[in-house]
């Protein structure tokens, strides 16, 4: 399967907005997480469950409710039927393939996302989905794994003073989107690092090896492609959703993530440019490395050939070879050849095919 | 004949709406079947003649009148009339090298679509021609040859209690198209496996074989990318056809269709850069490995023309060579020959060349 | 001088409107031959002299002009002068090297489209000019050669019972476009073809004429692309012009044409996909092959040089060889050989550069 | 200094408007040239002062004023004060890198195009700039060198019966741009005649000195694309500028000029894509060549190897070999290595590795 | 790290408006320098607290304030306040990775522009960034370094004569504006200058070293591509704000300023071109060149071996072998080596493997 690509056949078949778990983190457990605040008021719950999160709904103070794991299609479906939500959202945050997009409901917004993490181990880029609805008064958001890039908000949230504070579910949704895109960046330049450093040991000391490393480079670009380029257009169509939904500051910062969007796509297409480059340059250095050893080894072959010529004519059993019999016939032909090595390899040299 | 492209040359020169049957499928009978349902009734008719079909039609039941094969002009031309479609319409559907399309006559939508199927055996992906007319109270479908990708829908129609029976038959016309769509991610996926078989394979042993190979999966994307890009504007187009055809809800569903097209699309570029690549892989892994032997082998030679030669020196019928009646002679030169080969060694080894 | 690009040179610093014959087709008769058709009537004249087909044009019938060969500028601006013409529609009839392109005077359209025709002994394709007039009932088309694909539509205008004698003269109009568009498509599937025996020759038996062939392939998909791409403009166009020169059921039937020029240029992009890799695939292959055979000689060279080096050393002529007096000398030192030349040949056999 | 790129850097940090001349062709003297008609009068004076020209302005004959020349900025700014031209143009003006642009002054048009030149004896392009000024009754030229391209205008101008004597300034200022574009063909033409036999040249006998033609050709296909593709919009914008300055007729004429240019542009992409596989087939042929070689001569090698094998195996000096002492032993072993040469090449003959 | 990417990632999980210094060049001092002038009066003072300038801002007089380096958050954020500028403006101000964007806030314009160095030394492109605020009656321009491509403006502010000084606040920020875009053809023409160096050395003589200088290269016209391209949407932007902000004549200025970025943006793209060919011409000249060494050194071998393979026949020591006791059997011997080194040069001359 290729990264970045669900089983999403499961699926073929069924009738639309049936909620089949598509995706990888599946072994772990539900948990869902609650903060309920205004300029005045905080209430933070870990570990609840869904039917103590709804009275906070009807509430006027602010609501966001944290789902981490979203293989349970059972708890997604209770979740959606205490939100109003359509079936057709629900089917989407479980099923996680999806790229991301903005649906634009009559009172509930859905944007669905990609979450970047990169292992320093492996070296390799992980993907998951998150998916936000922002309501009313409310923001419920779904991620995949028990991952926690949210954790800085939480602590803006816990200081009474913060701006978060002061403001609607709007902007805590935008700020929830800000995080995912600032978080890109840490991604890319781990990646960018990593595409640094195998680029010199191409250009150094290609091994075999490294062909399939390239191949995981691309592989890996492709994801950040799919991952990064639809979010342009999705936060652009946030930024003109209905009025009702988002206040004039928040719209301001959106114009703000999406500067960052463009400059996060402006990276991956130059980590695209240089991939594809890659390829070319470790086969280009490759043939040179073996043409120069062939060259080196093809010079001595052809420097003692005629040497080993000369002295196979002596090896002649003639009767009648009259240098054969000279007394300086032997020290002669070793000179001959002698001279013979080097007129050859001053040639070579003065050709700049040795020592080159 | 390049693989989706028909033996459309036999239409030329015939006035338009000429309906000759251009297509692979031909040996097969035609089959109609009809599904007639309504909340509370259903009736399901196999293999009938198109005649029995009719007075269904007046009803205000939902008919659904499916027909397996369309070579056989005759009868496609006699539905047509009993339908009052146009003879271009016709023309479309037994033409079977269309791409998808939509058009949008006074009272019926008709739509072209490729239906994609993976033949596991030979891992070919095969397309046919799917076309369907909504009409007001009525779906006519026509594929190519006799499949049953529609099965699990035709249960669904069966259960009373299901979604399909308490809608219109617009929504029928969208579980169609959607049941095609989630079918393109069967074929996609067992192409994409067989993309990364493959792609090992020329990466750890390419063989001749892998070029013939991979010049069969760059066509296959090609039937692929022909195949379904069309799609996204055919799918957009009919969100915003007239609102006597549609419904709200129906409208709702098609957006998330073309939300799963745009995947579609997504993984098809992707194939599309990873077989672009796969003949530079190929090449340079098999240039590479060619070269390896070479030096190998070039090696071994180098190795023993040194020593061949001093050998020949001394296989020389001079007269005058004192070192010839030496005891120790002969051993000397042998450990003279041990000496260059061990230089050598050394020599290629730490430059690397050996066992690198 | 490229395919497909005529020599317009010739017109440069002379006054627009100027008459000069830019085009291959020169050696032959101007010819010119007359259609004049009613639903009732039926007139149909070769060979005529322009003066004749006047009177033809005041009468209510619909009259159809064909002139083959333009290189007469004199013929043409008669021509021209009768039916009133723009100097610059004449000066793109006579000018060869145009591209499609529609132009919409007061009370006349003028179409200029690409003729295809696929020479079967030669595998190449030529390419010439048809223009056409739409007037208020007539239509005059003029072609470079003597050439026939409107036989067809001959055929069907003799016949009373066609549609095209129940129809104005923008319905022929539109039929002689099909009629050239569906000749597209004999073009296309011959050159399909031969791109696919070309395809196969270069991956089983690459010679250096395949490189010549590959660089024709590519000047002739160019040709196919500069011919038939801005169709689909040309076309589209036509669909809008104003209402009085095209009837509705025209304009439907336009959209089939339509569709079939996008087929078409598909096609026309899977050629260019294709031709694009044939030069990689005959380098790929030919380097392969080369390189296998260089490897097997190598490899027999490497077999005989230890051997022969074993042989040399015997051939040493010191006083002091102890094996050389050996009973057995001779064949251990056989033997040895052997030894050395079947481990050697199981090191190459056990390492896949063997039989591989 | 890449071709076509002028020496720009000049004029960092200068004030807008600045007159700095920067171009190539500095040497010759500046010229003006007079030309004042109207239907009845003609005045044609060359070599004039500056000032001379004015008065004919004011009259209702239409005056055409040709500079040679531009390095001189004095004389340049003392033009550009007499008609009032805005200092941005001057400074466009005087500054020949531009590319082609037009601007749309309140009573004056400006167009900036480049005059391409084929040089046959070095087989290069030079371009320079055209500068035009459309007035109300007058048309102000200024190019580079001391060219003579509108002479042919000129000529038509001198007869009183030509059309252009019959229209406004606008129609001579339609004549000017059409002339340099069906300029262009001559430069396309025989530069395409160039590229296809550097093409021939590459496929049949490539040689090293090719490397540094296809560089300049690329070069050169950069310069043509440069000057030719901006034109589209260019004369795309000229006919729809205010109605004041075009009649209907120049409007109609200058369609007939964007098609050519959209001609010009064609051709010049077809080169972009020949020139763009020539390096390709520059590596792949002469890879193919030295191949061939190394393959023969590694043949020869081969041939000989064994032989000589056997050779040195009755050079040996055992005591004891029998076959040495035999009366028939070198007649038999000349007849063995006659049949090993001759295995050896049948089945280098049979691989079909010999004469192929 | 990327050349031209910053380190973004140690914002992620602040919150917006959070000012972090991004950037390079963080060791200077900053300097804050103040210009104020009208067409009467001239103030210049460098190194000024920016509490001095406030009372300027309120005069009608234009103030230019010109701060040199950002990485001391506090003292822009003092200025921020000052001057009513919002908190994302600032953000970008210190967070240097930004691509050229317009911002357009209620009565301020923002602008981000990347400023570029050419390091003759080291051959490599600098950037940083320069970000600029239009006011009503004031400009303030931050830049990184302490560079001082604004000294001709600011000579030309202290000539009361000057255009500059009989204008509003916006020509001088346009005037700003086209000095970093005056400045870029420095670059450009520097960098362009090195890229033919570069393939001349590729030609000509290939190195090693090459394929690093290429990557360079490429990287390079990377951050000219990033730093140039978005130029075009801004200033275009720029062109269209709100009439308050531009008089007529600046509007008319900036028209072209947008002229030389396209032809900047032309230039860059040639680069593409050309540096995208480098390496093939590398691999494919060095190939070249290995390829000729090995066909010599080939050919030297292959002439020795049928000589070596004449001697080593001699060299047996068969009893029966007639011609070793002719008298001329030795130079007879020689002879036929001569004529067989002789033939094999000659058809090596006529195949033309030799000398060529």
């Amino acid at each position: 399967m290729t990264k970045g690509f669900k089983k999403r056949s499961r699926k073929a078949g069924l009738p639309p907005g049936s909620l089949v778990h598509i995706g990888n983190f599946s072994g772990e457990e539900i948990e869902i997480s609650l903060i309920d605040y205004s300029q005045d008021s905080f209430i933070e719950k870990n570990d609840v469950q869904i039917q103590e999160c709804l009275h906070f709904l009807s509430s006027p103070s602010i609501s966001w409710i944290h789902v981490r794991g979203i293989h349970d299609t059972q708890t997604i479906s209770t979740i959606g039927q205490h939100f109003g939500s359509h079936p057709l959202m629900l089917e989407d945050i479980v099923n996680t393939g999806q790229r991301a997009k903005l649906d634009d409901f009559k009172d509930q917004i859905f944007i669905v996302m990609r979450l970047l993490k990169y292992n320093f181990n492996t070296n390799e880029i992980v993907d998951e989905q998150v998916s936000m609805i922002l309501g009313n008064s409310y923001v419920i958001s779904f991620v995949e794994s028990h991952n926690d890039i949210f954790d800085p908000i939480r602590k803006r949230l816990r200081n009474p003073e913060s701006r978060l504070r002061h403001q609607g579910a709007d902007y805590l949704f935008y700020t929830l989107i800000d995080c995912i895109v600032d978080n890109y960046f840490i991604v890319l330049e781990a990646f960018d690092n990593h595409l640094e450093k195998l680029e010199d040991e191409i250009v150094l000391s290609p091994s075999p090896r490294s062909l399939q490393e390239i191949q995981h480079i691309k592989r890996d670009v492709n994801t950040l492609r799919r991952s990064i380029w639809p979010l342009r257009e999705v936060i652009n169509n946030l930024r003109h959703v209905e009025k009702k939904f988002l206040s004039e500051v928040t719209r301001l910062h959106l114009g703000d993530v999406y500067d960052h969007a463009i400059q996060a796509i402006d990276m991956v297409d130059s980590f695209r440019d240089i991939s594809a480059s890659l390829l070319e340059i470790y086969s280009s250095n490759l043939t040179l490395k073996t043409n120069e050893i062939v060259k080196v080894l093809t010079m001595i072959t052809t420097m003692f050939v005629p040497l080993t010529f000369i002295a196979s004519i002596y090896g002649m059993n003639f009767s009648h070879m009259p240098e054969i019999d000279w007394v300086y016939g032997y020290p002669i032909v070793l000179l001959a050849m002698a001279l013979t090595a080097g007129t050859m390899t001053y040639y070579f040299y003065r050709k700049k095919w040795l020592f080159n």
